[in-house]
């Protein structure tokens, strides 16, 4: 004897979420259930409307409902002749939360893995390549991930980015503010003695 | 600058689930806008079809989208003359894995529990002494959580069984197998000794 089909459904869908197996997924549908049924109505509906409807900005290819995202269609963003290449939505917020930067985003949705099949189209270096060409970029600032695919990437759009006569550069690795030295992987400690400053 | 609205709304909404914080939110969106839109699709779907439609067992309280559960329309578990009362439809669901127990469940959806408001009625004690009255019931087993609101709340409804000339049992408690002495608590094990078997 098991849950009624409506309840063992819901429990079976709630499964695609990350980090949620059988035991998360039936809490949550108990929850709900109990105590908050507006909120998963809610959840509901927010789920159907962002599936259906967010897609690519049409220019930096970060999720939004809208043809150009909100940066993408800021008239002092498009000033900036400087553009800034991320793998995801989420380091657009990330580097934003900081406001060191004022320019426009790239993103690359990824980042090259040639053995997942996933090459220059498929992280749209090809937009990216038109948009060097016709727009008024004067420096490409790397941000893809300090990992070996990340570098990878970062390693060949800086090259297109040469094709193209456009500065580009990679943003600094080094110990994190905060960070205790002997708890720092050797690669991050030896970008920051190579990357070293005077003082 | 933050996401656009229907993201917005979709990460804010995420937040009902239990356990599910502003930076899990971001990331239960964020994986399903990628990697599995038809899984959110599903999940959207199950969400409003279960909130719509599941309600309470007319019987045994337990949520079901039909009238009377799978396990109250059973006339296997008609004939068995024994009723156990549980607080949630979870236990009911560990229980039958076990295969101990053949009758049927009322189901408190709760405790009581005064200082909060959650008296008899509010745990659905009138439908059940209303089931006591008219069913032929020969016995109730109390099976309740062993904490300070469901021993009160078993107590409570065996003086309600034996008002109806009901015999009525509790489940036993121990040291659960597998479990270490050592580690278990102090309440558990003087209930291990008072509850103790001749062999
Ligand atoms: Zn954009
Ligand atoms: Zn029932």
């Amino acid at each position: 004897m098991k849950y009624s089909p409506l309840i063992t459904e819901l429990i079976e869908s709630f499964k695609c979420l990350p980090g949620v197996g059988a035991k998360s997924a039936q809490r949550m549908a108990f929850h709900l259930l109990e105590r908050n049924r507006p909120g998963a109505l809610r959840l509901s509906n927010a789920m159907h409307d962002a599936m259906e409807h967010v897609k690519h900005c049409a220019q930096c290819r970060t999720f939004t409902e809208s043809e150009l995202c909100g940066i993408c269609t800021s008239p002092a963003r498009q000033q900036a002749q400087i553009l800034c290449v991320v793998e995801s939505p989420q380091d657009i917020i990330a580097i934003e939360q900081t406001s060191e930067f004022s320019g426009q985003y790239f993103v690359l949705m990824g980042h090259l893995s040639p053995i997942d099949g996933i090459g220059p189209s498929e992280i749209g270096l090809d937009i990216l390549a038109k948009r060097l060409t016709d727009s008024t970029i004067q420096e490409v600032i790397l941000a893809t991930n300090p990992t070996v695919e990340g570098e990878a990437t970062a390693h060949y759009i800086g090259q297109m980015c040469s094709q193209h006569g456009i500065k580009a550069s990679r943003i600094a690795h080094g110990v994190p503010v905060g960070g205790e030295l002997e708890y720092i992987d050797g690669s991050t400690l030896s970008h920051a003695f190579s990357g070293r400053r005077e003082i």
